[in-house]
């Protein structure tokens, strides 16, 4: 027997969770600043609730079986469905607006090739049950905070209305819903494949070559809305800078359910494209079995802005707290290496012992450094009738001899970035 | 359609999450302050990794399934598959003695009639690759420390140690090592069903009244052999006081895996029992598919944990800071009142704003009060022309006329306990 891990799935360990403990507990700070409050919902929704959500291609790649009781289940996919399913089925108690933010891992069985993960993290915040574009506004400045936050300043926010849109289409004569949905599936390619290829896919969905000039030049001139202006002027009043915030007409976001303004957060640096869309979507909760409630929000691309946190070098974890390996010399010692690590402890210093008692000082400073410890404490038979231990620097190699009592204290002066 | 969670499944709701949140950093922190790493697995194994290894009982509740690849996998069970697989498949690399935390939920398809949850989260550390009594004494040592930094100081610990149970059950004559076990699954139950019904069970197993008698008689005079006495030592040494570790001869443990000291933690107010448990489990790792490592670790009851806290008052959640509902008396002030979230947000206070503009005054102080914000911060006409806003506490229902440029230091200055 080999025991393997299953293609498309991860393991953190240390080095990969500090920094996105870090950027989880960023997450949450900022959200709660913006009075935004957690929900966390089932690893397991019934099939009902999630099947014909989504489209037919993502129906393929959900997470369904049936379980032991013959139910259908389905493991989560998003975050969205499963919020509409907590509101439907709690909407008597719970307060409007609803503002909650909510970050799990989700499941698809995507195709591994093509370099995708098959167990990922999703953030969403939300804010359920308002039309006002200051809703729209107070959930792109709590995105535009947490990339501040996060020392993701460069990144900058596209933003563009789904009425925009509609209105242009209309105005080409194009009136059919359906139509108009599939025209901006195209047009969200535009990055990816350029205007000629939209151009392209267009004439392939049967829309003339003149018809096609014609969308393109109303897209060209296209202007805000009033809402729309409402909803930029409001976001700048909540501290978005102007240059961060552009309107873009050729922007249309993939998925269907959004009626409203709708935005997508890139790094100018990086080459990873969207860290994080989202907008308004008016009709969706109700379609999902809940009620009728507008809702609007954001999707924050958490395994991409991991990426470009490690790529940009802010990702190295700057540990705040300095920790420490405690090595008695002999067995005679051990006492004291146990009393002297318990204070440390105390103290709230990282403090551990190398379990092998008498284990040689080379193999315990080894595995001192492979932990990545600030010092070694070494306590030997002198130290011990001197009531002083010597302490080692274990980036400097330089070692002094400090006595017992000012042990703790001389550690608590020494800040991590100070041994760097 | 009516959308519900599935049976056995719950939603958290942000009350839930601020208790759980608490108890998952002060676990995090502990066990960082110890020397433990951080680990994390994915919620899908292969089945072949999880079929046979909990026993034919437990692999009835295993979430399996064949995914779309035509695999069998499975959902993460527990977190000791898990870590065996991850170092089976990592020895190369990792660093001995690995010692990690990882707190995950796991699934089980319990029957939900006997109040069992099917998601639920767990919460291991192990010390994997040392024999040392002062490995043991450590994870005595951080459950301890859990506890006591949760608050839950009464929790006291119970130890004994499998290899004084094999030989007392050798000393009379029981020698075989299945049957050895087959009676410590018996003597495990004595809590639940009392002397005389472990007797009862092992009289059905075949056992003789007087053979019955002698290994009562034996658990009776039962002493810690020098391994165990070492652990205790060392545990004391680490902070863990006398009279809350007790050596406990009937202590027995459920599982068959483990080989050598067994502890249990229970808390002696309320009523629920066990709140964590442990013990030396030196041949599983390989027979999972590992490396032939030994190790010991300990299981926290996280969701009992929670109970307790919450039956004990301990888990009634202090906020440290304060939050605001920022309203603006009529459409006129909205830019002094984004402005003054803005700053508020800024100097780390949690404030938020009704999205709806023109809501009724009456309107948004309910909605303050239902999101148990602490202050309004109210802007009218006359505020904004004297540069000045009205801070209503919500608690009192005082209110007074604070200059705008003091109130981010006045909001400051309160403490949230200082409010209650």
């Amino acid at each position: 027997m080999n025991p393997q891990k299953l293609k498309g799935f991860r393991d953190f360990s240390a080095e990969d969770l500090k920094l996105r403990y870090r950027v989880i507990d960023t997450l949450k700070e900022v959200f709660s600043l913006f009075g935004f409050s957690p929900l966390e919902t089932p690893a397991l929704e019934m099939g009902e609730t999630l099947k014909g959500k989504y489209g037919p291609e993502a129906d393929k790649l959900l997470y369904t079986f049936t379980d032991r009781g013959g139910r259908e289940v389905g493991m989560r996919y998003d975050l969205t469905v499963p919020l509409s399913r907590f509101i439907a089925e709690n909407s008597g108690s719970i307060t409007l607006p609803f503002k909650r933010y909510q970050i799990q891992p989700v499941w698809r069985a995507e195709n591994t090739q093509r370099g995708r993960y098959r167990e990922f993290l999703q953030c969403d915040a939300d804010i359920v049950g308002s039309r006002s574009p200051l809703a729209d506004a107070e959930i792109i400045a709590v995105s535009y905070a947490v990339f501040q936050k996060l020392g993701l300043s460069y990144a900058a926010i596209q933003i563009n209305s789904r009425q925009v849109l509609f209105k242009l289409l209309t105005n080409a004569k194009i009136s059919s819903p359906e139509i108009q949905l599939s025209v901006l599936r195209s047009l969200d390619k535009i990055n990816k494949i350029g205007k000629d290829g939209v151009e392209k896919e267009l004439s392939a969905k049967g829309l003339s070559s003149s018809l096609i000039e014609t969308v393109f030049a109303n897209i060209q001139k296209a202007e805000p809305d009033e809402n729309l202006a409402a909803v930029i002027a409001l976001a700048k009043e909540l501290g978005v800078p102007a240059e961060k915030l552009c309107f873009e007409s050729t922007l249309s976001r993939g998925l269907d359910y959004y009626t409203g303004v709708i935005f997508e957060i890139s790094t100018t640096e990086g080459s990873l494209g969207s860290l994080a869309g989202g907008g308004r979507y008016d009709n969706l909760i109700e379609k999902l079995g809940g009620p009728a409630l507008p809702a609007t929000g954001i999707a924050l691309g958490f395994e991409r802005i991991i990426e470009v946190l490690k790529e940009s070098g802010l990702g190295k974890y700057k540990e705040t707290g300095i920790s420490v390996l405690v090595i008695p010399v002999t067995e005679s010692e051990t006492s004291v290496a146990l009393k002297t690590l318990r204070q440390l402890r105390q103290n709230g210093l990282g403090a551990e012992i190398y379990p092998e008692l008498g284990a040689k000082m080379e193999k315990q400073l080894k595995y001192a450094d492979r932990k990545g410890r600030d010092f070694a404490v070494i306590i030997g038979p002198e130290e011990t009738a001197n009531k002083t231990v010597v302490l080692k620097n274990l980036r400097t190699q330089s070692q002094e001899v400090v006595s017992f009592d000012d042990l703790t204290k001389q550690l608590e002066s020494c800040s991590r970035e100070s041994l760097e």
